[in-house]
């Protein structure tokens, strides 16, 4: 509990008082005020995020975490079990979404075993964080105990901080997370945190039908039911009905607030994290930016919850950590834009001259 | 006319036969059926207009063409005419938006003197296609004769194909534009071509207020009222309430058609060009990409009108290209997913099981 508390306690606000500043560098940029829309705003939130009044994104690196689930024998995914460690190798291998996608933004993806059901086999790229063998099944009993949901947050800490310290430094992150049947633990999450109704907040995630969606909607009701997590305690909420990687990514936000780095949070597991880290500590909500907006039902309530507006719009339901990835190559735009363009000066451009 | 005529009659249907084939590719690669949404739909249309299965867009190209309005001395726009000329020397220095964004994705931006109001500085990467200097006050008279507005089609249509034997190809394309008060002729052209009101398809460009925006509105309607383009004959529409980019970039549209080239339209007055590129030959549509949802007010109809669904949505209002050059960064992802990512069989990953 201790390193969960200390980086805790190392959050700050992030430095409104930047925006202002930030926004007339952009004013006299060669482009009409306020030209860039959604990029502008982008371009002063890393200021506020970094203190860094012209930032550079170089060092990215995408965190995606894998974790097994109790509730997958519940037959609540498509997918047979197997296949979150299988997802695994395939990471490490190179040969999945997110490491096309990254390598296309230039980011570096972080693959870490927080709790797959197996030994996976041993992988120079591969982080070992194992907090248990896979939750134990919801439907029945608590996910994980009080200490297990600590420790899920706090190693999920310690693999961004031997990251940055690695790496020197990080610029920006994201989020990312593997594992069969984990959106019935984030839809068990967000229905608690949120208090929308559980049906609103349960989608077919990688692709079931009718029948089975309402199998998972009562599954996550009698979750709810018999694990009775309270609303205002994140780590009960975790222990009860979370998962590994879920807690894992949620140290990843806390540590990357902690260290004023902004940090992308992908699709709606991975919002489910930032639910947990931002009961655990308001201020981390700053340092967030919504990659985009899910297939996943239940995702555009979590988002309003915590004041999000997602960035991109593609229909994507793969998580990974792939529409970070995406984001964050418009987000190391809307920097560049701050960095490198001309102003009306230096170009010899005429401003505006009515209205 | 005869080039105009040629690069149309060699414009082919897209090739909608290998949709269903690279869906299937899609299907086998490590990720549940469909999750890439909005980038599938993409990876498809690209396999659609090049005809190649596994295509590569390494070779990126924008196409940004200035243009001068006689209709800015009726003060429709919020800086002076000047600043046409003045841009295109900070698109030669390096300095314009658009310079950054397509660095960042990795494209060549071509910048042309379609019909700046001034002899330009001499420079070595300036196309000069200069139809006229500027075009006349089309709240009086005509925009340019019909022999005017066949030459910038047709000098667009030279640009591009250029560069394309200079460049021994070129694998997407996307339109970018330069020209002060340029979003008068693109409201006029988008309410003769969908038949819209004048007063639904007219926005504040880089920044009007609520009177200049009722002087605008009238001047277009006036504009339309004294000209009367036929609604049915493109070349008419352009002559009469166009611009020299405006059919620059038609031309460019044209020709990337022809040459089986994906082209990504920009924003509101890339729309207008497009438009004009679809009244002469139709077929066009399905080699165009909508980069961006503009603030523009009249830019959700038109791109109704061409049925084209715009990819992102941030509130830009800049044009040069700005918008489709962060679209380019998406279309790549798009095409990279389906070249570089692994199958369920190479990776030796579970298929879905059930349902």
């Amino acid at each position: 509990m201790k390193k969960l508390r200390e980086t805790i306690d190392r959050i700050e606000l992030v430095d409104g008082s930047l925006a202002e500043k930030t926004q007339k560098r952009l004013d006299i940029l060669t482009k009409p005020k306020g030209s860039f829309g959604r990029l502008e705003e982008l371009a002063k939130q890393i200021v506020e995020i970094t203190r860094n009044e012209m930032p550079r994104l170089d060092k990215k690196v995408i965190f995606t975490m894998a974790g097994d689930h109790g509730v997958a024998f519940s037959g609540v995914s498509a997918f047979p079990k197997e296949v979150t460690a299988q997802m695994v190798y395939n990471f490490l291998a190179g040969g999945a979404g997110i490491n096309v996608l990254a390598k296309h933004v230039g980011a570096k993806v972080v693959i870490v075993d927080m709790g797959v059901a197996c030994d996976l086999k041993e992988h120079p790229d591969l982080i070992v964080k194992k907090v248990n063998y896979g939750t134990k099944n919801i439907a029945e009993e608590a996910a994980m105990t009080k200490e297990e949901a600590i420790k899920s947050i706090e190693n999920g800490i310690e693999v961004f901080e031997e990251k940055f310290d690695s790496m020197k430094g990080i610029d920006i992150a994201g989020t990312g997370e593997m594992g069969i049947a984990n959106t019935t633990p984030s839809s068990a999450i967000a229905s608690v945190i949120t208090g929308e109704k559980v049906s609103d907040m349960t989608g077919r995630g990688t692709g079931i039908d009718d029948a089975r969606l309402q199998l998972k909607i009562e599954i996550i009701e009698k979750a709810i039911q018999i694990n009775k997590p309270d609303p205002n305690d994140a780590l009960d909420i975790l222990s009860k009905v979370g998962g590994f990687e879920i807690g894992g990514l949620s140290g990843v936000i806390l540590a990357a607030a902690s260290k004023r780095v902004p940090i992308i949070i992908d699709g709606f597991i991975s919002s489910a994290a930032a639910l947990v880290a931002y009961k655990l500590e308001p201020k981390t909500r700053d340092y967030m930016i919504s990659a985009h907006s899910s297939v996943e039902r239940g995702h555009a309530a979590v988002l309003k919850y915590l004041g999000l507006e997602p960035l991109l719009d593609f229909n994507l339901r793969l998580g990974e950590g792939t529409g970070a990835a995406l984001a964050i190559g418009v987000v190391e735009a809307a920097v560049k834009i701050l960095r490198e363009m001309a102003t009306f000066e230096s170009a010899g451009v005429s401003k505006k001259k009515i209205n």
